[in-house]
């Protein structure tokens, strides 16, 4: 089957039973009929289109090395620097529909999915791993095109340090039997963005597991009998375009994921009670490097999108010859060309691994999700700084279409745009940072890929620090 | 009439046949059973109920020295540091009832028209102005307890320096004509924060208007006929105060001012066509120590209110052992302790001026709303970077009242807290700072005496810097 | 004795035949002769002198209550808030000697020995404590107005967290025998600023020792045999107060003091071996208010020089128009008030301890403290940019006294100063923020009270955070 | 005759008569024997011995198109990547010789030069200009190695925007005769870095000249009749690298340059007269390309030198463990990855332009210059929070040749080394960001490229926003 379309995808996930509650209530009927997931399914849709679009259809997918189908871009395995860069293009592409406001659009779990498959001949000769599963797991989603939605964390019950959770009160899935059937798996696992609307939710510990009851890794369909998504309230407030231009067509959806002893087939097993295969396959593997190159890919058209919007606000109100206006949105224009740099640089720096993936450079990777999540909730200030009490004098697409539009025609026309085009703009700028969907979105960016403590400490770590040391030590010695 | 109760509010506002559009539609019917007006107002009548709690009774009123009735403190004009450190008490014990979240609270009003009543000999003698209006309109408000919308400023059409509207083309508000009755007004003003919901509108030019038609300042009731106020969309999201705990309760709207040929009657204005009064009144009055003592004494309540949400949430999750969790409750330690510092300090060095009114002294004040939005902003910061997750897995009432409580009660229990009392303060830090009520808090701090690069000249500009430079030159002379 | 005057400091210092090495060499003759001590002796004896100016003598001294004489007003044990602020006054009147730059000022060291005498009670009934020697030698230090350098850290071998200190390896200071007539030191300590220019130096174990051996505080001369003071390089690089306005006359040295076997004769011990004592003379005794008043009074007065220094560069130039200067500038007068407003709160909320002594409070001196050292660093900042390369074009003395005066007068004029003020203004705030002495300006404020993460630490710890969170709770609970 | 030797140009300089005051004296004698001079004189000699380095003769020299010699690779016109590599490795090679503390090294004024010739078609047709004296003397720089010292500002007599000279009070140097010899100029420049040891001075209008009567570009010997260097005081403040490591080899001093009807002679004139071709050659010439790529090529260098710096520090007093040391390093980390990105990301998107020379991109280079200025003071804060009280308690070279160094051997070592080695490192980091040559170094980071805020709007101005404009148009025009 070759890379499906948009209608595929919908039929798909409105095929299956999953167990949606949503504000005290179980979903009924077709999800994509819903206000909560219509919207967001839509555009998702729109995605798969993109794969037939006659100008990127060469861009968005590739020949599969199995079948010969045409399949998606994101689960390409790449073999040169140029893979590399056709796999970037391709998940900007997408990340543009968006203006990059979809963190889990399907090119993101696509991505680690590929690239846990070409690291798996790590696991080899640990114990309970199934190394082959994972491949051909992941060769049955590239050719069905599958979405994805995954859970990487425990429940935030209690952070600290030496908190060990009592193993008679489960509160993180963890592992309650083994049959000859599978898996029993009870339990809660944070966070399923995007859960209930994907055809299968992937299940992967992190390097942090310390509990072999914990440690393990599958797939599984997200119409699994005992599998229950919990969402978040829905940050979709209506479905106008002009008054949610965002949220009424971006707004992704969190879940909590309970497992209510969920039997998981040994065939989808990847690994299990094994704290060092967790370890390892995400420590080791290509993940990290493969999953940092698609968040910062979309990051740069996230910030692309941001700086288009600063500056149309500047435009709309006419205030670019301020000296601290012009340093505000200089400061977007540098956050994006230092992602862009190094972004770039990970690409340059580009390794060929043991297994033949062609692996994107971490260091430049890493400081990029070290900087971005400072960086971000910045843009979000300067919207506020720039756009000001414009933000709160915003009236809606029914007072457009009622009889006091003669008034405000008159009254919130600005220097560039008249009072209609006006407020689309300040509307657009403030369901992207004011609104339950644009804090979301900063919160989003500030922990995408985990605590920025926690990061940074990494950074530190792992940086080889050595050969700067020891030239300080040679000028020493020579004083 | 003594002061009144939050029945009498509540009713008087409901009998005005105030002209309020929402969302395209005119308001019909009482504004206090709207779900847009209805919380807001109950916590305003709230408030004017406090007036009469036996405990309060002597803080919350003073004896009218024309009536003798008692009546609402924010009117007093104070002739002691007594009677300040009482204003101050009675404005902090109202914010308290909101956590400062109501920037628009009565006493705000109350208490520029008592600065103004208070300095209204500083007009006499220039053309055009009626200082007798001002004090005999200021004593009828403080009898009757009369509430207050106002504004301020024009719509925001073009911030250029060299910006100057064509007065054919009149958008914001002016006079078009002078009759017997009184003055005709045409145009537009922002922020009427609270319009529709209170008996009165006050309009005041500021101290930067530089044309004629549009240097005036009058009030008049909020349903006199042309006067139309046009509200931004509604951030009330739902009447349960579990999901929403502050913007079902203080969400105050803000609302465009349109004047369609508004006939002001002369015993309503204060002055008109008169520049030099505009500024004179707005700068050389008491208007800004009294205003400026109100709104700190208010951020001192919020940042007590925002330093116990943090800690409280510190505390959920565990996570005071962190020493960058320390440092972040740390920062707003310091922030409430500087605001408190600097308000008591306006209020040591405070004088009489010389109509025997005592000021509190406007340097600590100024100082303090410079501080305070660098500052509140970071608030928010804090508490996304400590809550983290926590703030999109939460779920509804609802979801409380339906089957999956049992779920929620294993899986969303804290260290310190159950589930549900655990999500309703997530839900409160959330409202806080991450609904469109609270990013709206947050602008509204950003900004609430005005622009800050604006504020931050005027600090430089009007401070005694000479004391200190002298000092340097005596220093580098005797060198 | 009454208090003594300059030249009974000079003479009494230079009589002390005290070992201190500076750049390989033990020092000999005079002190008050020598490049590295002769300015920073001669601006401490005019502050002695200043006790006896006649419009000053009544403020810097007052009446001994066992003898009758005109002592020090730093000794002074306050008993009313008038003596704080008597007290507070005469601390700032010193520091204006300096520009705030000297920050071990004979107060200083005053300060802490009255709050140790003052608190002394609080040692009676532990082991191994002398409280009565405290006071017996407070009272002789008081009546000869001695002077007093002190080392309160021990050396920086090793800041791991785990660290502990091989006892056959001595390195800190501690007692290596205890004999008939006293205690035997050797070890190390840091850092003795003015080390070798005063008469005694009093040696106090901080709250955080862990150590019996090192758990002891006394005073002795500072020519003890045994005691050596090991200098930094000197800051002094010219006498010219042209060329060196500051550095020629306040800087103070900082030295390593080591203990060669030194003897401690028991009537000048405090305490010894006794950790508990050593944690409670600094938790629990008024050490730590009264410290902090006089280093926050100190730096008031310092942050109105830097004013006065920024304001004069400005008008130098000319460019206060600029919207930038102008905030930055502003950024020393939010500084500036922010300090004052804490200082005076501390006064304000003073209270009486149970010996009688009037305690300044100490949270807001806490939270000065936490601020401070952030804003200090940012003030040389703030000169940079405002001088810019007028920092790198600057002439000395000899320049302007030799044949080459006629290019400077010409080509090194500015607006407001010709040539020779305006170079002597640059060096002024060169010497303060850019030179050897400026730069250990901003490392001292950085540090002065301690590791600004554990100040941090202390403030998130030690502050009432209850009442606010139980605010919170009242409020979730009536929601 | 083929690149020089560092022989070469000690005695090239030494036999120039070179007028040079300094601390009110001339200098007299040999230069490089001068405590002021001697030891960047040396370096730079090393410098030019780079270049007959047998492992580094190849990169450091290329092949006179013209004679055939084997010259330096600074003065190369790129015609390739290749070439532009070739150039930026050169480079940096020269800057790790001083740690990048060397601002104007030879290949600064080498690159520039080079451009300037490269460009100097755009001169043609222009009055008063004479572009083929810009490539002869690029020529005949480029054979003989010269080395050269520059201004490019004025005065700072007033920086307020109305200021404009007095035209009878000439302090900016400007023309004040034509003869058939040459110009006559009379006036003062700013900052001469390396003034006096060099062999020749290059004068450029900036873009910003507005009078014809200062526009002008033109070389001269340093030696020439008239010409003045008066240099600040010298940080040199001893010729010990234990005690000096940076200042006694790489301080390049500053000078203010003083013309003193100083003629030029026709063949060394580039333009005059012409305030359009001041502004054209250098905003459109490679001029700002080229030399943006030599300085981020160098501050690369730089951060690398700090991170070295930095991390020694951590090791040596062995505080890696600390969370917020781990945080301070990851900054100088993020600092060093993102200069390094931006800078390949200038060579990656370099192009040839219209005269056949491979400009880098500018954008990113521009980036990297407003980047760095808000960086490098961090670094120096930054060495300071980790460094803390080692700073100051460093004792001398002397001291360690002392009987105290039995004292200093025990009492200053530290974790990982011994006294002497430990002193040495914290000197190193003392000189680097807080001696006067330090400090200096932050100051000239700050403005190498000029006024930041003139930087940052440069940047605003010059970037293509409309890309990121039309993309939001169209996702509006969508909607």
């Amino acid at each position: 089957m070759p890379a499906i379309t948009g209608k595929n995808y919908m039929e798909r996930v409105d095929q299956l039973d999953t167990t949606v509650w949503i504000d005290g209530s179980k979903l009924k009927g077709k999800k994509s009929e819903s206000l909560a997931f219509g919207g967001v399914m839509k555009t998702q849709a729109h995605l798969y289109d993109l794969q037939y679009d006659k100008n990127l259809v060469e861009l968005m997918t590739y020949t599969s090395p199995t079948t010969g189908n045409q399949i998606g871009t994101s689960f390409m395995q790449p073999r040169t620097k140029d893979d590399l860069l056709k796999r970037r293009k391709m998940i900007q592409e997408w990340a543009k529909a968006s203006g990059g406001m979809m963190g889990r659009s399907p090119d993101y779990m696509n991505t680690i999915l590929m690239a846990l498959a070409s690291s798996s001949p790590l696991l080899k000769g640990m114990e309970h791993v199934f190394p082959d599963n994972v491949v051909r797991f992941y060769e049955y989603a590239r050719e069905k095109d599958l979405s994805f939605t995954h859970t990487f964390i425990n429940p935030q019950v209690n952070r600290s340090q030496l908190y060990i959770e009592d193993p008679e009160e489960a509160i993180s899935a963890r592992i309650v039997d083994k049959t000859k059937d599978g898996l029993l798996i009870k339990g809660a696992r944070l966070l399923a963005t995007q859960g209930g609307i994907t055809d299968e939710i992937i299940v992967l510990a992190t390097g942090g597991v310390t509990n072999n009851s914990q440690a393990f890794a599958f797939s599984i369909p997200s119409d699994t009998t005992g599998l229950k998504f919990i969402c978040r309230e829905s940050f979709v407030h209506g479905q106008s375009s002009f008054n949610y231009p965002l949220s009424s067509r971006f707004e992704e959806m969190d879940s909590v994921v309970v497992f209510d002893h969920v039997l998981v087939p040994w065939d989808r097993v990847f690994y299990y009670e094994n704290v060092d295969a967790a370890r390892t396959f995400v420590n080791d593997s290509s993940f990290q490097p493969f999953a940092l190159h698609q968040v910062v890919a979309r990051q740069v058209v996230k910030t692309e999108f941001v700086l288009g919007v600063v500056q149309q606000l500047v435009d709309a109100i006419h205030i670019s010859e301020y000296q601290h206006v012009q340093e505000k949105v200089a400061e977007v224009i540098v956050g994006l060309e230092t992602m862009k740099a190094l972004l770039v640089q990970s690409e340059l720096d580009a390794e060929m691994d043991q297994w033949g993936c062609m692996r994107p450079s971490t260091v430049p990777l890493k400081v990029a999700i070290t900087y971005f999540p400072k960086m971000y909730p910045r843009f979000g200030e300067i919207v506020q700084q720039l756009g000001a009490s414009g933000f709160v004098s915003l009236p809606t697409e029914n007072d457009f279409n009622s009889e006091i539009r003669t008034d405000l025609d008159r009254y919130l026309q600005s220097k560039a745009k008249n009072a209609e085009e006006r407020v689309k703009l300040f509307r657009l700028a403030w369901d992207m940072t004011m609104s339950a969907f644009g804090t979301r979105q900063t919160l989003y960016e500030r922990f995408f890929f985990g605590d920025p403590v926690r990061l940074t400490s990494d950074l530190y770590c792992t940086y080889n620090k050595e050969k700067y040391t020891k030239h300080i030590q040679d000028f020493l010695d020579k004083s």
